[in-house]
């Protein structure tokens, strides 16, 4: 096969390293050999309006540049390529001859790369389709977390140390929502900047267990009754038992209208709206009328915040964007893992699975990572996420 | 006077650097030759309840991870003390032979430290009292500005950062509600992150001008169409032209029940609710039917993430700790102040004023920090507010 072109894009919602990854890729394949190598605006759409870019002409200082902003340098998408827009994809490949298609993002951008792997198969365009992972949502299978998730678990691990400083000094019920639609990962880490049982959160809610209001309701009172405050990390992906975003469930109880708050798609919008926390705070305020109440949802800022990155993630970030370069020299198609090493200190390797083990799919936490008997994650999950953030310096709490 | 012991109290809420002007007063005081160095747990509250812990037996790590910590150390509190209050607490300080009070609050506790210095004088108990200025709200009198109010600067600008490279990522509208009840110098902070026009904030709306909706809608509307996105930074004191905090007039022209947001005083709740964010999210998504619109509250985060700090901002609060105590030689009372040097490079001198000239007034923003014609600030501001944060490293920018 031609070496040909390469092109690559940047899919879904961005991380703080998502373009160290780009840059990994940059660098690597500018030493590639390849005829060109492009970098498409928008993801797909920008490919399918070839909208590219040349990237073997940036500067060092414009690269590194690159490496230290937030969100996709090359825009992001949000899109699920019909059959026909693969069909498209491919004749454009052919007619650039772009021959190595590398794509950035989540399980929908594996499935993606595996489409566009599979279309080309079909009518013999030889080219080779790799996935680079990414998000702050750490649930892909297969990989032993996903580049973006410890930058995203350090920040929201120091922003519970905060909260619950300000608990302390000043006493209150705090709730505060984080990102994660299917799975707990990111909530979980708001744990991980405790020094002691009695730091906060004191309750962690995760999508992997029903959430249950009158149970919420006595474990907020319980907390509160016992240290005169509570600070709760909740996932604004909990459901209740009927498997229905929390929200919905709780407005077809009430009668609330909650019309106004759904997506295009008919969704309960659960990012860039404060409406669970607010929900959340009403019913804890008027369980316990006396206590100060009060809720954040931490919203984008988990994803996009640039002045506190996990050194660790970004170094990983930009290994897996160099190693799908490395690995299209001799296969076809795959997705760039991380494989934990069995060693005293961290340490990942890098490899590569193939794209139909990743594409579509969404890894939950392990029994192992959640209590059994509280709103709360195990000592496992404590270990299997420390390293990721780079390091939590505990706080010093003397006084109150 | 003899010169017997010493208090020192936390108020209000906390900032990222509130611990610095502790320890600054911790190291300074230790060394005076006061009979003792006492902390009050929670401020005032403490002081009625002779809830003292002694401040002179920390460790050099310990006092370390004190100015390390976000939020209050000894605690804090919101409590305006009532005459009887200022008697007890003279009484208190009387019998324990406390005869310097120090402070670290904003203007209420200016006002307190006033109070006491007045009760005290009365009496004819002779004492010294002293505030150390402490808020991420700049809204000071006399003080060039405020300590934490470089650090929640910092964040700001840098979560901006993200937003902005978010909002080119994927399109869209975002609006992000900031404190800041009756003056816009933290929302304007927001600006400080920008290497260009086009960066985002795009619009700044502070409570220094009337809130008027149908220009707001216009505004954001007009950003839109020329750019394909939107940032906006919105104080969440904005009022209307009727000087009402604007959710109440809307509540009052739409009918809106807002009775639940509602705090113990009867005033509407700004921080900690998502409300003011998602209304104004809703009135701009029916105003431009295809955008993608969406608000966050930046909340408490803004005071207290101790994992951005502005060092200028830590140094100076804890050189005003200091210079309270070294006042406190030659002076009876007085509010620590900064005053910025006329320098090439930026220096900013302590220096000491009367309580009642800080006392209960609030500092706007001057006109001259404010955009004539737009919802903007000026290139003043940026020259005022810059050094104060550290330096913010402008984000690189190249494709989208």
């Amino acid at each position: 096969m031609p070496l040909g072109k390469a092109v690559i894009g940047q899919s879904g919602g961005p991380t703080a390293v998502i373009n160290r990854s780009l840059i990994g890729f940059i660098k690597e394949a500018t030493k590639e050999g390849f005829d060109e190598v492009l970098g498409a605006r928008h993801g797909i759409a920008g490919m399918l309006n070839q909208d590219f870019v040349d990237l073997s002409k940036l500067s060092e200082s414009q690269l590194y540049g690159i490496g230290k902003a937030p969100s996709a340098a090359l825009g992001s998408v949000r899109k699920k390529p019909t059959e026909n827009d693969i069909e498209e994809l491919i004749s454009i490949f052919k007619k650039n001859d772009i021959r190595n298609f590398f794509y950035i993002g989540g399980n929908d951008s594996a499935e993606t790369a595996h489409l566009i792997n599979q279309g080309a198969m079909k009518i013999g365009y030889e080219m080779k389709s790799f996935h680079i992972p990414k998000t702050i949502d750490n649930d892909l299978l297969e990989t032993d977390h996903t580049p973006g998730y410890g930058s995203a678990a350090r920040f929201v691990a120091h922003a519970f140390q905060g909260d619950d400083a300000e608990m302390r000094s000043l006493k209150g019920i705090k709730i505060n929502i984080l990102m994660g639609r299917h799975a707990g990962w990111l909530t979980a880490a708001s744990t991980l900047g405790k020094a002691t049982e009695d730091d906060g959160p004191h309750l962690v809610y995760l999508p992997e267990k029903p959430f249950i209001i009158e149970e919420f309701k006595k474990d907020v009172k319980d907390v509160y009754d016992s240290l005169g405050r509570c600070v709760v990390a909740v996932s604004e992906g909990i459901q209740g038992q009927d498997g229905e975003y929390f929200l919905q469930t709780y407005a077809k109880q009430t009668g609330s209208n909650l019309a106004g708050k759904k997506d295009s798609h008919g969704n309960i919008q659960l990012s860039g709206s404060g409406l669970l926390g607010d929900t959340l705070a009403e019913i804890v305020s008027k369980h316990i009328e006396t206590a100060r109440v009060r809720a954040d949802t931490f919203g984008y800022l988990q994803r996009s915040f640039l002045a506190d990155i996990s050194e660790v993630d970004a170094e990983e970030a930009e290994r897996v964007g160099k190693h799908a370069v490395v690995s299209s020299r001799n296969q076809n198609s795959g997705s760039i893992v991380l494989k934990r090493q069995l060693s005293e200190k961290y340490l990942c390797d890098v490899g590569v699975v193939q794209l139909n083990k990743v594409a579509k799919h969404t890894k939950n936490m392990p029994a192992n990572f959640l209590d059994q008997n509280k709103p709360y994650v195990t000592n496992d999950f404590f270990e299997y996420a420390m390293p990721l953030t780079g390091g939590i310096e505990p706080k010093t709490q003397i006084f109150v």
